[in-house]
């Protein structure tokens, strides 16, 4: 209880730490009028769409939630409801502070470098600390309130059923959020450049575009929103899913409440060492602005591993521990994988991503032979990077399964998720920044203060890019641990079929030699990758009625090119806005339904009764593994890839091959918009997607349960 | 014995009828003095290339040998020899006949179509029947040479040792052969494309481009040697994985000869059915090129339903089989599903690469707005291809295992590459067509002759992509059927491990709670990645080195240009020459190398001893399937996609949206070449790949016995 207490306390300590910096962001100079203005209109826009998404969600989230209660109860129906209205608050607060900041960054620019940074870190870390925060109050508070308040077993049915309704509300959320969010955003970037830097030759965010406003919205909406929905996602989810492996694997050991406490535990002393970290975010001599954002990570990497060795010696000791054949120490130790495991990643991600490595510049010395061949060597580069990282993921998973078992598993994703608070942080940084110099270019400030924005800017592509390397290691991982949830789980319901009489009888068989399995495989296998067709498909689209909306706008209001007339932005932020809807539900619902599919399907086909209920229940288990193995691919090549692509612009932009205008540089242009939909829409919502399919099989266990 | 005969008869058909055909082909008209000294150059330059290339494989292939005979004895490693020999054979023969059709098809051409076309499917049909019947008759008789002559068990090991032998020697060509003649051909279509028609302004085939002469070599490396060695390869493994099934499920049966000889059978009569087919490809009144050539393949298909029956009959009849739960009729049913998978799959690859569908339009409509769209939409459009053939295939194991278990599997991936002969007759027809056109441009032939053979270019496109879906499906059936000899394989030397002590006490768990299989998963998975990313870097670098070189030219003789100086075609074939075996070696070996790596990486991690074994040997096998998993999708996704690029283009100069010459139509050229390298180098030799490490896993196993 003790401990439960300390860990709300924590999550208070990010609400507190969020106010605040919010204060702190609000009380700095808005600017000029004409900066106002235009942070206005990015402001209402970002609000309007938000909005417009939720009201759709909260449709599909009523539906769920009466299934749901009507299915598991009204305690199960109410954790949905906890996860999916802390997710989007932590989204809607976080973008909400986002469009104040970017304006409050330009002017801070004006002054110095150092001022704009601080400022758009704080705007960021804002962001971070609730997604920590709120997921941890969420889960921790809930948690306590049906084992503390009313009495239930902190390993019983509701519970663990709630936690994970908890899980799958926050999925849901973050599934249309990045959906949505990234065809808004990619549509609003690719429309608006094809039409404005390619056929009408003006510059990027100039103000006669009428999309450019809209390109501004959908960074707020895209990456700042949609990014918070994803790792509150993957935060609670894996909290969620560790606690279940605790209630199982220490069912009957005294340490029960203490270890299904423990990954909440690591979660909250986390978030006080992220806190701690912001304050090392700081200029250094060198002026490096990469340079003071990693001092800040770094420090809450070294921070949390005394922290999470002090939290472990606190509820469970470094001994052996009862039950179990690993000790304290080991389950250390894994925590300590899933720092070195994030480390890694986002070492590598930086070396596929950034500018001073062989793969992005051998894209840029490609573009010089044309469009094709730098595509061409785009892909072989998104192809390639996923190579490492499955390496190292398959390191941590054999590291720590042999330290721990599946519980160390659970533990180093536990950990690796804790400094979620802080990647949040250097990944929110990226959209003010963004914004920030769409504003001093709009306003027309001085060229010195866009190239300091530029300089934010150009820091922000790497951290969107690393971020997205962590999330999706980390969702690899976190599904891994949702699977052992999902078989543990089941054998639970199979050892006590006379509770639950569904169960009678059935024998799933996870191996290889089942073709329900391998069945299973490649219908998991082919998710991410009809998902990823849906989502470039979708921003084609929004980006095709963005370039017709701009052409008809230049056509009618002539006045637009010479400057005389305005345009009209609001038209372009309300077609994208009704586009994105429509068309992140389709996909969005593919995988909540494919493992209800999947699972009755088989079921007929094996024929029915307990044979027919144990194949199925071996493709769903398989189709899990089949959605990550193919899902970590598909999701690692498009973001990386992607964020190759766009540093290649940037480095021949830099003056390489011929710099801006040069042949190389349309090649790198044509690369960055492939790269665009891959890093910012497909990719990164392959995540949410592959975790809203394991968190439905372990719904649809329960619901069969009952 | 009368039924060994019997297929050897078949297998001899075949060799007789591409006697014949040859015969045929070389006694038409080689045209004009103008075109033989063109058809010359091709020709000598793809003699030279497949000469290299041989002679590299040539190496690799006596140190595998030599490792073979001291691990597994001479038996093994003549197989070996046998099934690298003929596989080489059968692509060096095909090549040759094609080098020699080339000129007289263009000849044929200039009178009529009908004539064009009936020489170009000839020409095709003998690499087809001799793929075929080459494969067929290297596996029975060697396994008559060992069962009859020898008077060894049939399911004896070294019996089955040999014939794994003699899969993994046709392997080795193949991924040799896919890959360095994959390299060749991309590397002088897309840096000849590059360099001439961007850069210079000249058409394709123009004889001023230094390297028009090495594009026209590498459609016959590539796709006619390349897919020759590709399809022997499927076809005699998948033949050699059916037989030791058939020898691990019926080892105690009556039957056992019986069901070795059937898929031996199966493949003989759909010999006789394929050659009956190239019958049926006439020019019909509605001037239809792929309808003429789907009369053949649909009169094949009828046919060999027939004849499928027929042998099942006479082999081992309808009834029910001693030993197991199915009977000859469930067998004959597997074949059925088999052929209905194989007509499945060609009309799915026809509805994503035919220019009459909504996939490739969509391509060609997104190429309005430029260069980076048409790459999204070709991309999108890639990725969505891969789902109805998962499906279609998932459809299959379903429900031949339900009728026959995994027997019935192989029996209908057997089924499925028994008409190998007839479709490798559609794809070698291609670059016949491809070089056709090609020399009618060099050699200044009047404009109706290239029309006809654009005509005929254009529809060659289709079949080389219809085909490759073929190539891919069968391969991932294929694997699968390897996968569970892999698994029996294992469970047979366990069983009898006091005669096998090297695998007492080893107990493999292949269930996905293991997380040694989830790591075999994750590490099969990446190989296709990784593989294609080098496949992709090989071609970009290849096509470097060509725009260098014909730069280089351009420079040093400015007569090329005014068409008063010849260029050096020689020099750009030897340049490539050299790139694509330089290429070829390491990833070629990736396949090949790593189940070894993962074994022996797994076993020393897990601690070694008989733990360590069973750790090892669950990992190897679940990165078997991993590299069927993501293979499938990566395969199916750059074949499908490439050929939807490429039509696309041709969509456009046929006259929609500007046609050529427009803006839509560079960025549809983008497109196409993007798509070359993913559908002619990397998605095809994944193929091979895949099956490569499945065999060296089962090959692995043999050795440790030893």
């Amino acid at each position: 209880m003790t401990a439960l207490w300390a860990i709300v306390l924590c999550g208070a300590l990010s609400i507190l730490y969020a106010i605040w910096a919010t204060a702190s962001v609000m009380k700095s100079d808005a600017g000029n009028p004409r900066m106002q203005e235009i942070a206005a209109a990015v402001r209402e826009g970002a609000q309007a769409y938000l909005k417009r998404q939720y009201m759709t969600i909260g449709m599909v989230g009523i539906v769920i939630f009466a299934l749901l209660a009507y299915f598991l109860g009204m305690l199960v129906a109410v954790g949905f409801l906890v996860g999916a209205v802390l997710s989007g608050a932590a989204g809607f607060i976080g973008m909400n502070v986002s469009v104040r900041a970017n304006v409050r960054t330009a002017q801070a620019a004006t002054i110095s470098l150092a001022g704009g940074l601080e400022l758009a870190f704080k705007a960021g870390a804002i962001t971070g600390m609730l997604v920590a925060g709120l997921a941890l109050l969420g889960v921790t508070i809930y948690f306590a309130y049906l084992t503390q308040f009313l009495g239930l077993g902190a390993n019983s049915r509701t519970v663990v059923d709630a936690l994970v309704a908890l899980g799958f509300g926050a999925s849901l959320i973050s599934i249309f959020a990045r959906l949505g969010g990234g065809i808004f955003t990619k549509g609003a970037d690719v429309g608006g450049d094809l039409v404005g830097k390619v056929e009408a030759g003006i510059p990027e965010d100039d103000p006669r575009n009428p999309a450019t406003i809209a390109d501004n919205v959908g960074d707020n909406v895209g990456d700042c929103a949609g990014m918070a929905a994803d790792l509150f996602e993957t935060y609670a989810v894996t909290a969620v899913a560790t606690m279940v492996l605790a209630a199982i694997f220490f069912a009957t050991s005294p340490l029960l409440v203490n270890m299904m406490t423990l990954p909440l535990a690591i979660g909250g002393i986390c978030i006080i060492t992220s806190i701690a970290g912001t304050f090392f975010v700081k200029l250094g001599a060198s002026q490096s602005i990469m340079g003071a954002l990693y001092k800040g990570l770094i420090a809450t990497g070294v921070l949390s591993l005394v922290g999470v060795a002090a939290v472990i010696y606190w509820l469970i000791g470094f001994g052996p521990l009862a039950g179990v054949k690993y000790t304290g120490m080991a389950l250390f130790e894994c925590g300590v994988v899933g720092l070195a495991v994030t480390g890694l990643i986002i070492w590598i991600t930086e070396y596929y991503t950034g500018t001073d490595y062989r793969p992005v510049k051998s894209i840029a010395a490609s573009s010089v032979t044309g469009h094709g061949t730098n595509v061409i060597q785009g892909l072989a580069i998104s192809m390639e990077s996923t190579a490492l990282p499955a390496m190292v993921i398959i390191a941590g998973i054999l590291v720590t399964y042999s330290l721990a078992g599946l519980f160390g598993i659970a533990i180093a994703t536990t950990t690796m998720l804790a400094l979620a608070g802080m990647i949040v942080a250097l990944d929110a940084f990226g959209p003010v920044t963004d914004n920030a110099g769409g504003i001093a270019e709009m306003a027309g400030l001085p060229k010195e203060v866009r190239k300091a924005t530029d300089a934010l800017d150009a820091v922000g592509n790497t951290t969107k890019a690393v971020t997205k390397g962590y999330a999706i290691g980390s969702a690899g991982l976190g599904a891994l641990v949702l699977f052992a949830a999902y078989n543990e789980d089941l054998k639970f319901f199979i050892a006590n079929a006379a509770k639950y009489p569904y169960f009678q009888g059935v024998l799933p068989d996870f191996s290889l030699n089942n073709p329900y399995v391998v069945v299973g495989l490649l219908f998991g296998g082919l998710l991410p990758y009809l998902f990823g067709a849906m989502g470039m498909t979708a921003v084609g689209r929004a980006a095709g009625a963005i370039v017709e909306e701009v052409r008809r706008q230049f056509r009618e209001k002539p006045g637009i090119m010479q400057g005389t007339d305005k345009p009209d932005y609001g038209r372009a932020v309300d077609l994208l806005t009704k586009a994105a809807i429509k068309e992140m539900i389709i996909p969005s619902l593919l995988p909540v339904l494919s493992p209800i599919f999947v699972y009755f399907a088989i079921y007929a086909i094996a024929g029915g009764g307990a044979a027919g209920k144990s194949a199925a229940f071996s493709a769903v288990g398989a189709m899990l593994l089949g959605v990550i193995v193919t899902g970590l691919f598909v999701a690692i090549s498009m973001t990386s890839g992607g964020g190759a692509w766009d540093n290649a612009k940037k480095y021949i932009e830099d003056g390489h091959y011929g710099g801006k205008g040069s042949d190389a540089h349309k090649a790198a242009v044509t690369g960055d918009t492939v790269g665009d939909p891959y890093k910012d829409t497909a990719g990164p919502a392959v995540n949410p997607m592959i975790k809203i399919t394991n968190i439905v099989a372990l719904l649809l266990l329960a619901i069969l349960a009952h």
